[in-house]
């Protein structure tokens, strides 16, 4: 497998993202003079300042294919990251995952509390759609209702929440390799199959000439989530910036325990193998994809 | 103030449509064959077969004064109603409001679990934006967009989720009127003005012709949390479905502890006059909204 972007290149490619990324969250979420302003503190907390941000470099990498306006595209991918933000907050409450840490801070529960964690969750995933309807979205509001549709489907009982509400029966039932499967594609990547999905619908791609980049999207979501379990496995709780070995404390099946560790990272390489294969009809505008779907299963938080 | 259809026909509207609600809700939360069961019982349990349905009928009436295709009236309604829902399921969870009963039923976390409370409210949360974006949404995307547009805004930061902010910041500060005005101007003033305006955007309305309408809500929007904050201290537990008394024990300041209970109650009679007055240029087909300022301070539920 060639890329032709070097990690250097890929590695600005993530600094520019997450600096523009950080630059519209800090414009979205000014914070009022008024008793909402530990709402909009928590907002920022979460949504600002961390984060490797691979769904906005998946969306604006996916859009720059086809010339979209950096800064609309830009303002599309902090939709997708509000979406993902929201999830973190709610997914580390102590009634759900009950994690302390989160991308290096102290998460919303522990920054602040239960009740703000979770209005600043409500408050990010209804800031998602906002941006998306709003007057400063893509100008053809048939392409911003398109753009709406995919990230509520891809977020909602169907995508993210569903596959949630799964990892919480994993620690219940002992579920087999396709079961697993679903799990993941619905948790981490129905979002990430968005964020390549919507960076085409800014694109102009019509849905039928699609299917390239839903293959490629839908392998680096399943390679994305492989990664996550070794790294849950073997990983460094620091250079990670959270806990960790949390899936065999809680008896659940991943990839990881049903496949072995050796047979699960051959998968994860297959898969991004298989991933850049789908861009075969894409010149040199792919290669950030390309990198990036090396990148997802070679990252170490 | 006189309202030319009466109680019984006021009562007929609402019955149909909580049934038009409830069939939308059913047809939408199949429940799936696979872990997510739960998750879809549990958006069942909190959309189907309870609540008063005051936003999907406001939402309703004004479209069908502009001669909307009810059964996309109803559609969109649901997406309003979702949206209520969800903030009901959070609200009422051990970290928010920590209440046991909603509408006559135990609600979500009790029912189920806070985690699944948590998923099934963000889950509904995506729902109502698939709903508006969706195929069977209306058929305009620029009205789409719109749609979508204003429940976002007033679900959010600078609307609902900012006015229940606000709220739990009302235990610890004794706030006054202003503060205490705009506190329910966003945390149910705003869904209740949106549900108006998105009948309005239903019917082709143009913005600059809406300013009557919206008055309208406001002025409704404010007298309901009026009748709400007199029924938590005079009203009866059975009949409201859900534990009462609960402001003042919280120490918070509400429009009776700051006007008294005579006062607040000529203002909320106030406040409904004022409404109907913002319809004068409206005929007949204004009854229901005039029948429902009525009806939203003499309720007792």
């Amino acid at each position: 497998m060639t890329t032709a972007i070097s990690d250097n290149a890929l590695a600005d490619a993530f600094r520019q993202i997450s600096a523009d990324v950080d630059a519209c969250f800090d414009a979205l979420l000014t914070v009022p003079d008024d008793p909402r302003a530990v709402l909009f503190q928590a907002m920022r907390h979460a949504a600002i300042g961390g984060g490797k941000r691979v769904r906005p470099l998946l969306l604006t990498s996916t859009a720059g294919m086809f010339n979209v306006d950096r800064g609309l595209a830009v303002r599309v991918a902090c939709a997708v990251e509000a979406i993902h933000v929201y999830s973190l907050i709610h997914d580390d409450m102590p009634c759900m995952d009950n994690d302390d840490m989160r991308r290096g801070k102290p998460t919303v529960h522990k920054a602040f509390n239960d009740a703000v964690a979770v209005l600043a969750g409500d408050s990010l995933h209804a800031l998602a759609f906002e941006i998306l309807a709003g007057s400063q979205s893509h100008p053809d509001p048939f392409i911003r209702s398109e753009l709406i549709y995919t990230l509520a489907e891809a977020s909602g009982p169907n995508g993210m929440a569903g596959g949630q509400m799964m990892d919480l029966e994993a620690e219940k039932a002992k579920f087999d390799l396709p079961t697993v499967t679903k799990l993941q594609r619905l948790k981490t990547g129905a979002l990430i199959a968005a964020s390549v999905e919507m960076g085409a619908i800014l694109g102009n791609v019509p849905a039928e000439g699609r299917g390239q980049l839903r293959a490629y999207a839908r392998d680096i979501g399943l390679a994305f989530q492989i990664a996550d379990d070794i790294m849950d496995e073997t990983g460094d709780e620091a250079k990670a910036g959270k806990a960790l070995h949390k899936d065999a404390a809680a008896g659940k099946e991943t990839f990881l325990s049903l496949l072995g560790l050796e047979r699960a990272r051959e998968q994860a390489f297959f898969l991004v193998d298989q991933a850049v294969g789908h861009l075969a009809s894409y010149g040199r505008e792919a290669d950030t994809l390309r990198a990036l779907a090396r990148y997802i299963v070679e990252r170490d938080n």
